[in-house]
């Protein structure tokens, strides 16, 4: 790959890589949805807490969540007129008005204050509690007033169906109705629901902890002045809004030192403080392989070490005592789709969430794509509509691509493995990217 | 309308509204987009502050950034393999090996340390510093190796054209180019733009803050267990995550008494303090009409007191001393309509975003809609797609879809204003909703 490998070399280590570490060409590859189901078979769901509606938003639900009364859980006026008894104004027309007396006047949030009987009306909002013995609202635009005696009288020009416009108790939801469902994210939507039945607290996954390392001692801090032959962390920061986005909280922990030893004592207490543990660089043929060191040790299960997928074919998998561990390439397009396909559903797995992978749609491509691979390549790009088709267009592919085209993205598009050119009008997956 | 006002009627005030207060049956109503551009009008930029990269996702900058040095800043190694001249291997074939001895070993983050000169090569890695001598670099399976007379050797079997595998200084950024522009959104690839040019402080626009207030004092706080005929105030809650997920800062104050002096004081002293002021309920036909008194008042500005839209026809916009008002309905779904249509523009106006009104797609209706109306109807709905093709369905239109739609809504798609079923497969447009 034509693309900077955040990550150190060691010149006494690696003066002959392919003789000093022969394993790391020989990795077997496995393909990406194997990749993801041996993740996926290790994860466990994370312990809940309580939280407030106020601080809700975005966080996904624990359990299930019952109404706990019906909805409306009153007879509610569909109208702003007069709740009457239908058979009171069966007669009318607008030859022979049927006139009411007006004994109760009901806004919302309020009970009526009188019995309604025969020959009589309550004036009602919209959304206003039907008094007990009516049966049916007309709206106001059907009705007319006047007083006499001292008293207020309603008019009426037509009969109305019996019912016609309240809402029965629990027409929309009855008590006990599931409402919400566990594993479910906290939007707006959700909110309003929430708030509607009282559920003022709910319990919710506690959001993953997840520490993020770089591999290299040599690479510049973002507040270091720029120097020959470095280049600075950009992944670790990338990764944290990654894991942000995705629903997890980040630590960005710094680099992982070039001594095995210090490398592993720094991984092993991540793993046991952390939930989840990522790493960039330090996985390809040629660095100084620390990561690749580790996950060959006794000490955690390797997972995989090569997805046959580009970019990121490198990325390296692992488990300890139940915690996942990541060990994604340096090369920052690579790194970013790695945490898109493996991170990011292990985030929102852990939460119980049903949308845990990149949500996939059919596009037509957009132009020609020329990169020729034996891997699924996931390429960064944007989907546009033309008459009601999604078009998918490729990121372009010159070298300046690397520095715009992960912000520029809002989906991967996945190309197959191909010989040949691919031509624009193929038919494609792209996974959307939460932008 | 068939659905709930969250809203207080007064006893006294409102037992004929209509010969109370006519001015609400007049309103004149103006289209969405005149709507939209009214308020635009009167957008005003808000003030800039500085964060960290560390918590600078999901803000809007204030400022263009540029690139303060070239990317590369380094002649940079493309492959894993030896910088040469690229005229000492050029008679190189596999019947007769080119050997020169390697005088160097450049891992990444490291500068050259001898000077290359002609007969020698460097062992470099991809993403490390070319020599300044050197014009090419050889992949490491292009190569073999031998040691003799105490000293490493390398072996090319062919000759490579100048200059490849070696990215020159900027050709991916020239210094001085624009990175990132004023009013994006930073998400994970504009941090890793900032970072890799150690960009760690970087000027946003404040966040919005918002004033949220619901209108009837005899709606249920969500901790209260409920009454009946009254119901909760989800709204402000609602309205909260809205106004969060389009960037602002909300605040929930509580509801607006329905004592006009009262109101009128709370108000003004809710624009003066903060940057929006919205409101829910109180601006229907027999609601006690506290934001429409308000805003006939002379102390603010109307901008309009009718959309001709469905849901929330009856939405109110208007302006004090550059604030803006939004006086939205009490029905939780016109409320979250609104507050999308109406309210995320403004709030993401004021951050200069290029992405104001949600993004509006063309698709295919994906059955019958029913519904007639004289105004255009914004309908909760999901997009699907088949077959390449976006396909929009409303959401299911019986009564218990108000409690559902919100949550379940991908989309409002634009029903336009019609006497007739407007039949599945017609065009239709989509607004996308930010889930």
């Amino acid at each position: 790959m034509k693309e900077p490998q955040s990550s150190l070399f060691d010149k006494q280590e690696s003066s002959n890589p392919v003789d000093h570490n022969p394993a790391k060409f020989n990795r077997k590859p496995i393909t990406p949805a194997t990749a993801q189901q041996k993740i996926a078979d290790y994860v466990r769901i994370i312990d809940t807490e309580k939280v407030s509606i106020y601080t809700a938003g975005g966080r996904f639900l624990a359990e299930d969540v019952q109404a706990p009364h019906p909805y409306p859980h009153f007879r509610r006026s569909g109208m702003d007129g007069y709740a009457v008894i239908a058979s009171d104004i069966a007669q009318a027309s607008s030859d022979h008005l049927i006139w009411l007396q007006v004994i109760d006047n009901i806004p919302c949030g309020q009970t009526p204050s009188v019995q309604l009987i025969q020959g009589t009306a309550a004036r009602i909002m919209t959304g206003a509690m039907v008094p007990d013995e009516a049966d049916t609202v007309v709206m106001l635009e059907m009705t007319e007033t006047r007083q006499a005696e001292g008293q207020e009288w309603v008019g009426f020009k037509r009969s109305v169906e019996q019912g016609r416009n309240i809402t029965p108790i629990g027409l929309e939801i009855e008590a006990g109705d599931i409402l919400l469902t566990k594993g479910a994210q906290i939007s707006a939507g959700e909110i309003s629901v929430l708030a509607t039945f009282g559920v003022h607290e709910v319990g919710v996954y506690r959001r993953p902890q997840v520490a993020i390392f770089s591999t290299g001692t040599e690479l510049l801090s973002v507040e270091e002045p720029i120097e020959p032959g470095k280049i600075r962390n950009s992944n670790s920061y990338m990764l944290a809004e990654q894991v942000k986005a995705a629903g997890g909280e980040p630590h960005v922990l710094g680099a992982i030192m070039d001594d095995l030893e210090l490398a592993r004592t720094t991984m092993l207490h991540a793993l046991s403080s952390y939930d989840i543990v990522i790493s960039s660089g330090g996985v390809s043929v040629g660095d100084y392989d620390v990561m690749g060191d580790l996950v060959r040790s006794d000490e955690v299960e390797m997972l995989f070490n090569k997805i046959s997928m580009r970019p990121g074919s490198v990325t390296t998998g692992a488990v300890k005592d139940g915690k996942l561990l990541f060990a994604l390439s340096g090369n920052p397009g690579a790194c970013f789709v790695g945490c898109e396909l493996l991170v990011r559903p292990t985030i929102r797995q852990m939460m119980n969430s049903k949308q845990d992978y990149l949500p996939e749609w059919t596009a037509t491509l957009g132009h020609d794509y020329h990169k020729i691979n034996s891997f699924t390549r996931y390429v960064r790009g944007t989907i546009a509509v033309e008459e009601g088709k999604i078009v998918a267009y490729p990121a372009s592919l010159d070298e300046s691509s690397v520095m715009v085209t992960i912000k520029d993205s809002d989906c991967l598009i996945v190309i197959p493995p191909t010989s040949e050119v691919l031509p624009a009008g193929t038919t494609v997956s792209v996974l959307r990217l939460s932008r």
